[in-house]
């Protein structure tokens, strides 16, 4: 599994865990409304910097976005 | 901790433990030499394409670069 897959699907996982659509959350973390569903999709590579932020606004650890979901 | 830096420190630990130069990761990644070092000095933010081919390299999971050293 591609470390994008693993972001990707963690990335859903705790955003839907935490309420948020898609556009709330690119919102919050200033991001283009439609690369959250990109990087949902692992169809994009983020940046650290933007990792970080989709973390804090979903007040997770970031580990927690590359934790493989076989293992959960 | 930023998580530039938690990502630097643990870059920096996990390639002294595989006993590889700087520039011999960075050749192996196909990464530039000099960014190995911005890297481990927080001064950039790469991309996650970028930190699954220094976590094949190093053969580590890629979630060891997100475990805060204060937690180890």
């Amino acid at each position: 599994m591609r470390l994008r897959e693993i972001f990707g699907t963690n990335l859903r996982r705790l955003r839907h865990a935490s309420g948020l659509s898609q556009e709330e959350l690119a919102h919050r973390a200033g991001i283009n409304r439609n690369y959250v569903g990109l990087l949902e999709r692992a169809a994009n590579s983020p940046t650290l910097d933007t990792i970080e932020r989709l973390a804090e606004e979903l007040a997770v650890d970031p580990v927690q976005f590359f934790e493989k979901p076989s293992g959960r």
